[in-house]
């Protein structure tokens, strides 16, 4: 419940993270361990799913669309995959269209022998790369922006494999978490931001990589540390080794990960995930409170800060909303002269409750604005006499060029309406966002430090940390916009 | 959330109801609408789905092993049921073999033309009937009890079909709620007890019969009334008939529909399903109280009663355990080298809130204990100073033979000890069930009435409303054990 | 190699055998010595297949869509049908639709236990028995005649299982080779006139029976003589019994066994299929001369009456004529603005040897002539200055009854047209076909008896063995018709 | 029959053409002439195909494992290649393993655009070549050989494609076959030996290659001229050019495309296919004529040089082996416990015919002499008195390095082996083979030239073309054992 929010994306309304990756260095069926932390991930990317292995003589590697489970949990699968290092990851198509060629890790047979790479994040100058390089005779295989950063491995003036990635790492811009294999053992880096979240666990004597700390539980691993923002970890026979090409860094770790993204039992920069959501519904709940009978969760995401809401507001909490489990599989509506009814598949009114009722919804964000018209409607349908909505995070009024598959910015509510447009055109009774201080303050600081800001929040705020090559024709936000954004979420 | 319930049974540690209806008379795309209806009645069996459509001039009939999408979504499989007149099925294997043969709806041709049935419930003397049957020339194409009514029509002595029908019912003992078709419209009907449910409904011009109200709500379709224990309703297009075939009746319903098996949004009984689960958690709290820092719901059927017992002992709600939507698809552990870790696919500790505190789980039943002894134990290896558990049912000590999936008696752990060693058994700090008589209060009665027991609650207390003529090793159980369980429990 | 035939029917242009039965008795893995048999027997029915086996404890059937091979060559389905007795079918649709309830062996739980049935033929008054049968409450679950005979036995009045049986054959009419399984042993029996053929044969201590007899070639057995006309066969632990249930029979089986429908490598009725085709072909070399440069068969089912032909006539026999084999897997033309290419995906013309040459094509039989009226043109086309054609069978002018897929009458090109006509039709500079008495000097007599005519050959003459009950509306044709087509033929 | 060959290897016992090529410039539906073209291009590789498209705009491929049919031609993937140009291939597995990514035509997007190739041959310095290749950071997305040839275009220091092409084209050794695609047009081109076949056609206004001549006329295409050795034709809007970057070369086309590869209605090098076989037959006929009833083909690939023996000797040609068309689905064993029945899955002997008869039998080659064991062992068993074997090629003694799947050397039965001893292997009463100077006069000439071989033969004689780079282990066979080799065949 209220949590992986896999499926409950019905109406192509969420901000979606675009990958996991995980990793296993020195464990019997090293494949079949990925296998579960992939499954733990799945909720960080759903389209395909592909994990790569070494048994010492040779890599392996296995690729599908589709889920983790029905593909990873099979035998035949998983005997495929010998070895006692594997790595993996799921993904949603980001740069580049959704084909097995673009499903990863990728692999290549480089002079120095195999590398592969999984990738969580996005780079902001893949497209100028990559021109550059086939300039010069590489050929590419997918449309994936990790690619270019093999090619720049295999192509770089320095001798030996790790040179060479460092020398591919620093000419490369934007959010990259990345595993590698080698026939030497694993690379585990994270960008200088930090952007995309990578963590470090251990079961017995094997080292872990995963996106996620639930990654680690699902498999019995213990949870070490974040890999650190500009941290490159090595992890071979002869030992563990920490290295930072890019000297000092600010980080800058993706915000919307608390807000969304993460699990609610993940523990993100150190702080739990489902802690972090429940304070944001405390936190608007201060901000903005209203006088009703109920607080009802949009389920499932939005269910911890409707606790928070609930316990902070005194107002009790209650399921006015049932979702069908079965959502997993889409039901397609197979006859057009029945759409007209008012088909409720995923979600259905409890109408015996709501019935009379003053309502107030918490919803974890509002993207194209189609769920919350849907949801409201089926509130009022359902005899609810006012329905208030409540926002756990600040408006989102910009794209994402690091790794979350966004709408372009058109197609954003917020980038077009004010929150009293919104309101309207949801047809609630009122209508709120947690500020942007406010969610600063859910995470324990004062407020956003307007010049040190510890999070990426480039999606409410337009304040992008990296430049961003590929897309020179995004306008810079002035200062002025900025401050009216804190003013008016 | 917190609803369907469809996957979550992950030990196989529920009792399985075993089977949902949906028929619609007179609407355009009649199997369409039947469609969405068995999609929302899914959670009632998920191992095979059929429906039969009549479109004046002949019966189609698709039927399929698995979900309801992904087969009755299809454009061409729709389109391949064309008609006005429709009626689905969805199904576990009851009695008989699961093959595609045992899907309902059964069809024949009989000399009166095509008959089609769906039958919910199961009979208690099928296997006496089909003997004699056979003996006389029947040849039998299933292992489904519901063949023998569909012989017992065809080789009456009665002329018409609708006194042959009756003629079959009255030969027949157990739980049916049944809807039928021939050329001349719809049949419905349900028991004399009405062990199992059956809600009658309207959309425009069209009748809608079904399991439960949900499904009515999914196709956007009215609420009129339940069919009545002992009711027969036919539909034709001279108009909606009532006849009692069998006289004064005393209604028995099903009781474990409110504890488990409808979905919460259902009203049942012309009860919401939703408050009656949160009316037996409240009255857990009374009846059983604990002094603990949260209340946590085994997801997703606890929910409900843990709102209910939350709410009504002051206690915080929260969500401890997280549970992965994924399960859906079924991740099968590959590599038996793996088996040892603490594998966590379906549920996850919510480990940062529940480190050091002392918390009471809320679920609805016990089956085999074998899920309750994992969840404690996730919960104590994630730090729970203390653990307790309180089910929102008396125990389960007696097999179902009314269309429900139970264990025999002997894998019944309520069957086999008494609270107190299933406390042992499963860890727990205390454990406690409501009472009968607390059940009967959270439906609004006094308490159980001995002498005429408004449901049938044989699974708790081993009366069982029929003769059970098949299963005549069955003890009948006396009065004094009866009264002892209401102590005990 | 011109041989089974299987997929020569391009155009639809064959008259094609029904069915195909295979029987093991006292084997060891005897349903895959039933799948080996039925893989020989593919040529007679390849929509699909089925078998059935009984383990001394229970019968296991599994049926499948497609061929033999791809299903019952798989470990997994052989595994599922232990036992030392099986017995399968292979099939075309004969009465009732393509679908896998009527694939056989049918089977069914009678009284007196299982009872499988396996059938070769068609029943000509199935329609009206199966009226009878439905109005005193017999309900039927396939639309295959032989589920008839099913019923005529559960529903008898007599005793015993074989003379239940016996009572059902008594009642039926039409061609019929059963092969028969029930908890004591195998029937295996041949109607009164033994129309379709049933060979015995032994294999160490199994006994088998199978319709041609190559399938026993293909493993390994041993041909010991033919189930006889009117014959029943028992074969049970207690040893080999013979009945003659329907006292002093006349015998006509099939000729166009011999002229199309069994493998040259089988031998049918005591002579082999490969000589009696050489031998028509030989009788049309004298009958129906023509002076030409090559002989060239149409492939493959023309080849050893071609051979025939240019043994006796002299002149080259060649290849003129080149068939992919990949029409196995149908190549269907993708695109519509293509189809105007003279597309040639399964015969090519061998055309550097054509050229400039007089050709006389050999082919078994002209059904609706969409087959003969293309390869005329293709060797036109590929420079053949002159193209006769010779048939090795008499025209074909009736539908048949009794388990052969004709066309309805009027499709039939011999029914509309004089041969001289057909010529024409075809663009061949001369047509002639073999004589009635040609065909039956080729089976060693002195031509056809017209009073006790050898074998059913009605195709040809209209002259039907059995009352045709459900086919009352066809001519019987008139004595001099009869002569007539002698004479023109 | 007798044809296209393409199952009846069942023993693995031939050698195997491993590709054939096919592009259409300038049609509609380019792609699905492609799909017809390759369907008659099937027997040439039969495990993956694929078709690259270009519709002025941008290409399009599908590759898939398996058959044309089946695959190619779906209506749905035919609409996925649109466009007006297009090129296809069907493969074996030849070097690299049998993966998609090995299944051409391989593709690329170069700094010139999309550049797609289908290659028939083998390079012989192909592993050289990638390791260099390699070194200088290209990345190798597949095993194929062919991929080489791309990333020596996308390296090349030229500037034009064409110029690029060429450069890649005179680092490369041995037999190639070429058709590829750039957004220009198309290029042919044949390696300066012609080792592999390629033939030039017109379809209307379309340009057409192909590696045989029955691809042309599958889709009613005219035959134009042969591409020759070392040519190399660029066809575009504006026109079709002609260059020769090799200058003078002295052609040796594969002489195993007339003894087996090639279809028999196929025209090579300006001769029938089946002429020359029938010529091979005769000429055996004369050098090693035998006293017996009848010439009986190994079907299907002896039956041409058996008609061509049977009319030379005078003896009559009759069908003594009966094959099932079925093997095309391979029926596999089931059940070990049946394996040591005699079972004739594929072939089966026409025993009536064979019995007391004294045959030869005509095979087109004997490469590891399983078939030829089983073969004899079968008219043996059939009755046959005396069993002779007539081959129609010499013995095959070495292995090929130019895009044929022969086995290790040693596995050759002719390499180590005497003809006599071989005769004794296969139980043959006599056994005897075409001798190379008998293959020669079949073709026309006086026997082989020994200085300027008109053909490569290089299986017969071990007189590789080229330098065998890659191969630098093979013993280069002296001219004594060339000599040798001549009067022992």
């Amino acid at each position: 419940m209220l949590t992986t929010n896999p499926f409950e994306d019905e109406y192509g309304d969420k901000l979606r993270e675009e990958c996991g990756v995980f990793g296993v260095f020195n464990a019997e069926s090293a494949a079949a361990i990925v296998a579960l932390g992939l499954h733990a991930l799945q909720h960080r990317g759903q389209e395909a799913a592909g994990v790569t292995s070494w048994d010492g003589a040779a890599f392996h590697t296995h690729r599908a669309m589709g889920h983790v489970a029905g593909n990873f949990d099979r035998d035949d699968i998983i005997r495929a995959l010998p070895g006692r290092v594997a790595c993996g990851h799921v993904r949603y198509s980001t740069t580049g269209e959704t084909a097995l060629r673009n499903v990863q890790p990728l692999f290549a047979e480089l002079q120095s022998g195999g590398f592969a790479v999984a990738h969580n994040g996005n780079l902001s100058n893949a497209v100028k790369l990559r021109r550059d390089l086939v300039r010069r005779g590489s050929i590419f295989q997918s449309t994936s922006d990790t690619e270019t950063i093999i090619h720049l491995v295999a192509t770089s003036q320095y001798r030996t494999l790790i040179d060479r990635f460092i020398d591919a790492l620093r000419q490369i811009e934007g959010a990259y978490s990345l595993i590698c294999m080698t026939p030497e053992g694993m690379i585990a880096c994270r960008d200088p931001l930090g952007i995309r979240p990578l963590v470090m666990g251990k079961l017995g004597d094997a080292t872990i990589f995963a996106s996620e700390t639930v990654a680690l539980d699902v498999c019995g691993a213990e949870f070490v540390r974040e890999v650190e923002p500009g941290e490159l970890i090595t992890v071979s026979e002869s030992g563990i080794r920490s290295v930072r090409p890019f000297g000092e860094v600010r980080a800058r770790p993706c915000v919307f990960e608390h807000v969304y993204f993460s699990r609610p039992d993940s523990v993100s920069d150190g702080r739990s995930v489902y802690d972090v959501r429940k304070a944001i519904g405390a936190e608007l709940a201060r901000e903005r409170p209203v006088e009703v009978d109920m607080v009802i969760p949009v389920p499932d995401s939005g269910v911890p800060a409707a606790i928070g809401y609930a316990q902070a507001s005194g107002i009790p909490f209650e399921l006015g909303i049932i979702r069908s489990h079965y959502v997993g599989r889409t039901f397609i509506q197979p006859a057009d002269n029945i759409r007209h009814l008012g088909v409720k598949l995923k979600h259905n009114a409890n109408s015996a409750l709501i019935r009379g009722k003053r309502i107030v919804l918490i919803d974890d964000s509002i993207v194209r604005g189609t769920t919350s018209l849907k949801i409201v409607q089926m509130m009022r349908d359902a005899g609810a006499t006012e329905v208030h909505m409540r926002i756990a995070s600040p408006p989102t009024r910009h794209s994402c060029f690091y790794g979350v598959d966004t709408p372009e910015r058109a197609k954003l509510l917020a980038a077009r309406m004010t929150v009293e447009e919104m309101a309207a055109y949801i047809n609630a009774d009122s209508l709120a966002f947690v500020s942007v201080d406010g969610l600063y303050r859910a995470l324990g600081e004062q407020g956003r430090d307007a010049l040190k800001p510890s999070h990426c929040d480039a999606c409410f705020t337009g304040d992008y940390p990296t430049p961003l090559t590929d897309h020179d024709d995004i306008a810079v936000p002035d200062q002025f916009a900025l401050l009216d954004e804190r003013v008016m979420a």
